[in-house]
């Protein structure tokens, strides 16, 4: 089988992706950051989401200090229902955190000798954030073909968006045939013990739902030692 | 003044490349990385070599827990007096290194509003690594450009590499003429308390001296608390 690393955050989208990855036929490995996210909620959810898969996780732990992100430091309120605006960059972006992340995912990759990476970024129902659109990933990949002994020695590792153009309803609908477990998902920023319903990333997600017509499993089934959000 | 990121290893060139941008003008940053190496010695190097030049310095740690790399694995063994040869790709080469390095300094530099950040690296007298290449570190550029809040805002943080295309004995000259403290820098890789004298960083670095025809301070100075080397 082919190895593939996948960014796992926890989240609707990167959990869609492990799934469709696996359907794939690739054999992944889930790489999950513990960046000092106020949402740190989600990397239990991540974790949990791997074992149902049946896949090997990793989670790497980093420290960005110099904070400037409303996800990193509490002090910067996190905007709430707000429609989002994919021409402004909200206060959440987290400066170069898809870059510092595909960084680690391309280290991974090329030590257990992987040329998949699977990442569920989205450039439709997003936040606007820059390293999430698909000139952004064109140019990484440049970067790793040019920096990488893999890419130098013409064995590409190469970057897999398959949710970049995809509405969130599609994603949802995707996912739900592929059997992905959203009631173990975690899309919410606010760091509290249940969706706070008012994020970006709520926001989003419960759009995605509406359009598809359905419940998100998250806010109508109880998880043990998680209170359902009804 | 014109803030910047500086990468900094303890090592000649990246020291070279800190009093380098400082007597450009630029108020440097640097950003150490605490990433499992063997010779963790060049940590306390180049917070020392940061004091000295009057400059911040921060220490970010990452563990690669992958390995696949004589610098973060003892049991995979150095080349020891070995021609280096730029056309092999040595098993010191952690992969990604340089990638997972100018993701943090880009997230940084974004954070504090820097627009330039300063790599020591080195495509003549070097060990091969592929992300110490021209074409790398141009494609990187284009990454950051893309991927950053400051490249859409058309404030790009630039990438400058000012060795890149300089032998080491150049470099030595330059970096004497700005009165870099050699003997302060760590080259080996070996993580012994002195310099192996043997490993290709070692080699590189008495290369270079000899091509100048200088003594390396490093092997000649006493440093305290750090018995010397002759």
């Amino acid at each position: 089988m082919k190895k593939a690393v996948i960014l796992l955050s926890g989240g609707l989208d990167s959990s869609t992706v492990l799934y469709y990855a696996r359907a794939r036929g690739f054999q992944p490995s889930c790489l999950v950051f513990d960046y000092g996210q106020r949402h740190r909620v989600e990397l239990k959810r991540a974790a949990a989401i791997a074992r149902q898969a049946g896949c090997p996780c990793r989670i790497v732990t980093i420290r960005l200090p110099w904070g400037a992100s409303a996800l990193l430091d509490k002090r910067i309120g996190l905007p709430k229902r707000k429609a989002v605006d994919p021409r402004e960059i909200p206060v959440t972006y987290v400066p170069a955190r898809n870059i510092i992340f595909l960084s680690f995912a391309a280290s991974f990759a090329e030590a257990i000798g992987a040329r998949a990476i699977f990442i569920g970024a989205n450039a439709i129902d997003y936040s606007g954030y820059p390293d999430c659109r698909p000139e952004f990933f064109r140019a990484f990949q440049q970067a790793l073909d040019r920096g990488l002994r893999s890419g130098v020695q013409k064995k590409t590792i190469k970057i897999y968006a398959p949710l970049l153009r995809k509405t969130k309803a599609q994603i949802i609908r995707m996912g739900l045939k592929l059997k992905v477990p959203y009631q173990r998902t975690w899309s919410c920023y606010s760091g509290g013990r249940r969706p706070c319903g008012a994020c970006d990333s709520c926001l989003l997600r419960r759009r995605g739902f509406e359009e598809t017509g359905l419940k998100d499993p998250l806010l109508v089934t109880r998880t043990p030692g998680h209170p359902s959000h009804v």
